[in-house]
């Protein structure tokens, strides 16, 4: 096994196995047009192969014209139009963008009007809404997937192929970090992020779910139990501004965690196994950065440098190629919800001191 | 503030502020002469200023004459004959070099004799034998340092007055790693740091007190409390194999620290603060390793790659300055204390599976 076995062709998708792919797109309705849906999602939207935006869900249709024109939006509706199941032939997926506690009835009217379904995450900002979210798309038999970017970044495909193939031997020890300036740009005090009835949280929903999921997803296993501790002041009263996690999964594997609202940005995430180590870099989470990784193996440390692939275009197309194709959906609603899990017995613990064990329950 | 500023001038020895430096040499009898007083040590001994090595006390005299020679010793004591007050003329002060468990009585004995002390890290196996140490030596009026090489390198000295100097703005969240192979190379499991007795732990004793002691030294604090989740399993069932610990400091600061005796090897250290961010790597805690600092401030990274200075060199030379000029000598026997209490404090936490509060207590 050579580490550049994994890195050649590096940007193939490998979900895309068809010889000439499915016809047509995926309509999407985006409901919820903050920051990230203007300046991430509509654009990848738009430089996909399979999807395109025709519908905008937001509670202020007077601020979208701008991009309404941009991106030959057919329709926009306001929230109450969408609940009450305005315009859904002008679309044939919903894209959930929305502030973390909105997602479970964002989710629940797709499923009731047969839509599939893709939701940023956190799925939501409690279990329960997590659970209701999942319930929802089962019953309504529409696929509901969790938008964690960051699996549909090639980059970060390959290197899962390659620990998965012991790239690393077993996997002993994590360590990983995303902080950011929450209130840095023109972003103010006054934004959901901060709100904990509408985030859940705060650094950990918001950030320290990806280095969370991404550990998830590259050593393929789910924690078992938690440890954590947070702090937070001023505006960050309601919120953890900090939170540094330490989970342990199956086998005494463990990962520490960190992630902030404040201070210096930091973006890393590692793995050291038996027998070797792979590190994720410059930065491993920011938004659509190309990205480094370094292996070490016996003593040499091979460096690959990734593409500026725009890894949410990818994940548009692979959900949109997966409803067109009726193929399998990862990750799906159920990755999502545990998570939100995860978060859950996070708080828990952080409030105890103690070790809490993570219940998985679909109950 | 400029980052070069404190890497200008880089090795200098900020200690040793004389114009001619003292005269004469701090003779030094070692105590227990296992692998790391052979190959580390006796060399950097001998390649410093104001140290030298006259006596070697051993349990297997006969396996010493190749250094003894090497060396220029003049007395090869047993362990019997050291406690029994021999050869006493013939050093000023003793390095301890035993297994954890066996510091306390070689340091008493030393203690009793009126020499000042150089212990190994950490300082005692358990709580009670580095109490134990401190009363002795304070009770003899002789000083007492405990041997952590990290703050003897140029680089981390240069790296703390950044640090305490605001460099990073407040700390907030730290990160650390060191693990290497224990049974690697010619090293079986007949050794004294896989029995728990003798060395008081596993791998959090080893190497998890240098990313500790190290960011203790960094951040000047003294963490509050902990959590930590251990395994070790085969050769390892009386050990810890594999350690994740996350300390609080206080104001909320948090270290998520590691330490492994097998697997791939891993040797790091990073502070994010409020106003930037360094690492210290390639490698952080290896012995005598030129070491690469990296500082992040605004969107500048700045590297610093140090010098192949001996930092053993530059800490018996520090030690032996200070006995020769009366100074200060820091890191003392209280420190070392400290980081012991830490590491109970630690296996307790990883027992219980809940968060433990430190006791410095002196009681």
């Amino acid at each position: 096994m050579h580490v550049h076995d994994y890195f050649d062709d590096l940007t193939r998708r490998d979900w895309d196995t068809g010889t000439d792919g499915p016809d047509g797109t995926v309509r999407f309705a985006v409901v919820g047009v903050g920051g990230f849906a203007r300046k991430a999602a509509l654009p990848a939207i738009a430089d996909g192969d399979y999807a395109e935006a025709t519908v905008l869900v937001t509670g202020s249709p007077g601020d979208v014209e701008d991009i309404t024109e941009e991106h030959g939006i057919e329709r926009v509706l306001t929230y109450e139009e969408y609940h009450d199941g305005a315009a859904t032939d002008a679309y044939d997926a919903v894209y959930v963008v929305t502030p973390n506690a909105l997602h479970p009835e964002a989710i629940e009217t797709a499923a009731g009007q047969g839509k599939a379904v893709l939701s940023e995450k956190p799925l939501a900002a409690t279990v329960e809404g997590a659970k209701r979210a999942v319930a929802a798309c089962e019953d309504a038999n529409v696929p509901l997937m969790t938008a964690y970017r960051m699996q549909f970044d090639p980059v970060v495909r390959r290197l899962r192929e390659l620990v998965g193939e012991g790239g690393v031997g077993d996997p002993l020890q994590l360590h990983g970090g995303f902080a950011f300036e929450v209130l840095g740009g023109s972003r103010g005090p006054d934004q959901w992020r901060l709100d904990a009835d509408l985030a859940g949280g705060g650094a950990l929903m918001d950030v320290g779910v990806y280095p969370l999921n991404t550990a998830r997803y590259l050593v393929d296993a789910d924690p078992v139990a938690v440890t954590a501790t947070t702090r937070g002041e001023g505006v960050f009263a309601d919120v953890d501004e900090q939170i540094a996690f330490q989970l342990e999964f199956p086998d005494g594997v463990t990962a520490s965690f960190t992630a902030g609202f404040s201070g210096y940005r930091e973006s890393h995430l590692s793995i050291r196994g038996t027998e070797g180590r792979v590190e994720l870099s410059d930065s491993a989470f920011g938004t659509e950065d190309a990205r480094r990784v370094s292996v070490y193996r016996d003593d040499v440390r091979a460096v690959v440098d990734g593409p500026e692939t725009s890894e949410i275009r990818e994940e548009f197309d692979y959900f949109a190629h997966a409803v067109l194709t009726g193929g399998e959906i990862a990750p799906d609603g159920e990755e999502g919800l545990r998570d939100v899990q995860v978060t859950a017995a996070a708080y828990e613990a952080a409030e105890s001191g103690e070790r809490v064990e993570i219940r998985y329950s679909r109950e």
